[in-house]
């Protein structure tokens, strides 16, 4: 069950048999059905959620009620609102399941045992901060700085699994172009891949 | 020379007498004059740099020559393209000093030997990760789903230090914003404060 978390660890950090079994036990399972939310807007989030199968989305309403992706998250990957599971704020996220899907969490608590205990899982969740942060930095970075085409270009080369699986509306929400633009942009590149075909 | 680092570092993990001293070892001081540039877009960033003293930015140029200003450092916090440090790729990023400032430089192979020699220090890293990735969170939630003035008023109420030594047109290039958007809501801001003065 909780194989693709240990693995995704000890790619990271060596631990013992011993204290494979101990992280086990300071996550617990959750099954959640497509639609579904685990954070709604105004909720604390008290969990990190590990995806073991299925999809997540994050997204905030803004002060107009239109909605921003903030994050998707795959098999693999962790989604959260960091800032409310760390502060204990109220979030201003909501996440929900694009896909029915298989998740183990982690509550404050036990994650402050589990380090207590395993303090070389520091260095796991140290590198699990910078890779979010440098994705969030790329994110940002992506936002400000490149033409809607290049934005559609870069997502689908780095996160190919994502295009098959996640609806295109959702996709141009996490870019912030209009569907409109993005069905454009699609054309566009097919036309474009059609002549680089006929030159060949 | 590195009190402010050590108690920085200090506040959030123990540190004995020997490790503190031995910590410092791997830092190098560097002094850079208002203007000059600690990075430039298109090499590769060699260091995480924390400020002792002075006041530090990092931009990117979008595809239109346009600068958009991603991370403001002042005494206390860091400043690198994180990306860049710790993939060896070029920066996409500029970090020029705004004041003339006292920086301690920690170069990618120091910072694993230190971490190989005080692995406590893991625990220092992972939260100022922590702490990086909620602020490029919420500056990210922020430009997504705030007004232009209700972005200005939040930045205002988070960074005042900054407010007193950014010149204007850099934090409407942090906000987002035209200079000239920027003068109108500061503008109408101390309108309704001179109002709140007169019904009292």
């Amino acid at each position: 069950m909780v194989d693709r978390l240990l693995r995704n660890i000890t790619e990271r950090v060596e631990l013992s048999r011993y204290e494979q079994e101990l992280c086990k036990t300071y996550f617990t399972h959750k099954r959640i059905r497509k639609k579904h939310y685990l954070l709604q807007q105004g909720e604390v989030c008290k969990h990190m959620a590990f995806v073991q199968k299925g999809l997540l989305r994050s997204y905030i309403v803004n002060e107009k009620g239109g909605e921003h992706i903030i994050q998707f998250a795959l098999e693999g990957w962790w989604i959260s609102d960091l800032y409310s599971f760390l502060t204990g704020e109220v979030s201003n996220y909501n996440i929900d399941a694009l896909e029915n899907s298989d998740l183990l969490l982690l509550s404050r608590t036990a994650e402050e045992e589990m380090l207590s205990r395993i303090p070389k899982l520091e260095r796991y969740l140290r590198l699990l901060m910078q890779n979010s942060y440098i994705a969030m930095q790329k994110r940002m970075e992506r936002t400000l700085r490149l033409s809607a085409e290049k934005k559609y270009v870069t997502f689908a080369d780095t996160y190919p699994e994502l295009i098959k699986r996640v609806p295109q509306h959702m996709i141009a929400s996490y870019l912030g172009i209009t569907p409109e633009t993005l069905s454009r942009i699609r054309k566009q590149l097919s036309l474009k891949e059609g002549g680089v075909d006929l030159d060949q």
